[in-house]
């Protein structure tokens, strides 16, 4: 083709209506996904360009998104951003965009690691994972104008609506309700929370989904959210812990809901190792670890996330950077994903030997964490 | 500091001899591993390069090595790239080179995509995984002269030293014999292995060292080696049928090794639904599935891995890329890592209800592949 391809063009080559491919541009969302799939692919394919690109700088031609890989990953809620960063590079590899892996100790190494990577001008725009309370990387960013996203929202800023700051985020208060309500649903009435200890932005918000479920059905008494919430590190042991002690002193709990399978998986632990196998436990990330055991979870939807992270940085087509100022962004400046809950039947865990449960447990969870330690 | 940094500097800010550092550079092995840390961190701290460098091709000030990251990952498994990629991105980030990801369908796409970046000089080598018989992409890549490594050794052909054909790979047989021994050690004398089918170079390495250790130590009687082989798909249910069919037609079975931590879930969950949730299992892999619940299994050494690549591709120290001709290289064109055995007091499983073993026991596992399908 010796001229720039039309909408015309893709319509036809997708066979489709031109207001279709207007829709799959400008409102996606009432556009079936086969028939928004099949336009995304002929504007692909044309290397179409809508007018809306005028307004978008273009990269070079071979783009490049950068993400921090932390060293370490633990066992089972780590893999949650691993998964993100597959679905990441399978959404940026079919816009034709790459994605680079650097590492970073601390935020202000990340910091400086950035810094470079814009020095070389290897690198187009950021996605930065794991948001936090007082983040100063995300500062550091909107002062060097520097394009990201983040996946996660900015906890504890004022303003979650700064036009600068593009985000994706988990709807965590959503996901822990719906769990919550399915277990009330199904005849629990007196559901404990496992989560970890405030300030966490992602904890706190779950807390309080798991809250808003108990107090619309189940009205609970004068401290009982109280007794039945516990904060612990997201640690197998921890949980476990904490569980058999919640357990043992109060033998009404009918089911718990965890703010990750890692808690959730210790949980089960706990209620084996106190006779009770068939306690309903519901987790958080849908882990790998909780799909093999079994394990009730909510899904963070990741290819949604990867997904919202780059229509945020790069419109909803195409592979041109935007670098959205205010007044055009309009609402496309954040995304907050809804989570859906998966049932699962899970394995059930034999109690350890009665004679020696505390030894037998310890050393069976033990060594989970380290497993080169009975080596 | 004016010039060039000499080999006295490195001793000097190390607190070392000279002698200790030029062990450093050349026999490596030799040197405690602290010394040689402090040592390598002053190569880089000081970048020294030695006189070897004379004969490597200087990078760009970014270097970048690219690898394949698939869309999908097996849930139990395929976390071992997962694994390897962080402890390769950490490795070479400590040399300042960058890991570029990308997609691939098929070993043809991967071919295209190598060949595309080549093209746009972004990418200075390569990384491979799960090389195979047959495997297209190194026969491509010796061809058109591009620097690489593979996870994995030439399977299927003749010449594994090949020069232009670096490659590491973990020691499967040795892994597995160790397994096995082990098994036979504390008490064992008919042990099963749960492989896949052949040809599979990785898969078959591992039953030859099941194969070994039994021949050595248990001397089996004629046909006892093919009537406790099995090979199945590395699927949950797949194993699990097979083993249960294993073990309710040969009770004296009392062991089994599993060339996958997916594989052994599917042996313990079988174990456990014919009442024998005692039986040791060991998997291959050491996944994070299998730390979780505390399965026994051999670990791949990733970071070894991840170092021997780096190595191999750029030399034992500093970010320089290497192109090794037969002449130089001597022995360090493959490394083969001797993995290690884990050994932990798993979680045992309690036996799915008499009545509905297999319709609960079905339930229960017909999820884990795909979470979604009880939503």
């Amino acid at each position: 083709m010796d001229r720039l391809p039309t909408i015309e063009d893709v319509a036809r080559a997708a066979q489709v209506s031109r207001q279709t491919v207007s829709n799959v541009l400008n409102t996606p969302a009432i556009v079936k996904p086969e028939t928004r799939k099949r336009v995304e692919v002929a504007i692909r394919k044309l290397a179409y360009r809508p007018h809306a690109s005028a307004r978008r700088l273009r990269m070079r031609k071979s783009s490049t998104i950068a993400i921090r890989l932390d060293p370490m990953t633990n066992g089972i809620s780590g893999a949650l951003l691993d998964r993100f960063l597959h679905a990441l590079t399978e959404q940026a590899d079919a816009r034709g965009i790459r994605i680079l892996l650097f590492t970073a100790a601390d935020p202000a190494a990340e910091i400086e690691q950035i810094r470079k990577l814009r020095a070389g001008a290897d690198v187009d725009a950021f996605v930065l994972t794991a948001t936090f309370h007082g983040d100063p990387r995300t500062e550091w960013l909107v002062e060097h104008d520097v394009p990201f996203v983040t996946f996660g929202r900015p906890w504890g800023v004022n303003d979650m609506n700064n036009p600068k700051h593009l985000w994706v985020d988990v709807d965590g208060f959503a996901g822990m309700r719906e769990a919550t309500l399915h277990l009330i649903d199904a005849g629990s009435s007196r559901i404990g929370f496992v989560g970890w200890p405030s300030l966490s932005g992602t904890g706190d918000d779950r807390r309080r989904g798991w809250q808003a479920a108990v107090e619309e059905r189940l009205f609970p008494g004068d401290g009982d959210l109280a007794a039945l919430n516990l904060s612990v590190e997201d640690l197998l042991e921890d949980a476990r812990d904490a569980v058999v002690a919640l357990l043992e002193s109060d033998e009404r709990i009918d089911g718990l809901v965890c703010a990750s399978d890692t808690l959730a998986l210790g949980a089960m632990i706990a209620a084996a190792s106190v006779g009770r196998s068939d306690l309903p436990i519901i987790g958080f990330d849908n882990s790998p670890v909780g799909q093999a055991i079994g394990l009730s979870s909510v899904d963070q939807a990741l290819d949604e996330v990867a997904r919202g992270a780059l229509e945020l940085l790069l419109g909803e087509t195409g592979g041109d950077l935007v670098r959205r100022d205010a007044a055009a962004a309009g609402d496309t400046r954040h995304r907050l994903i809804t989570p859906h809950l998966v049932i699962r039947q899970p394995l059930r865990l034999l109690a350890p030997d009665a004679v020696s449960i505390p030894t037998a447990t310890k050393n069976a969870v033990g060594n989970h964490r380290n497993g080169k330690e009975s080596q």
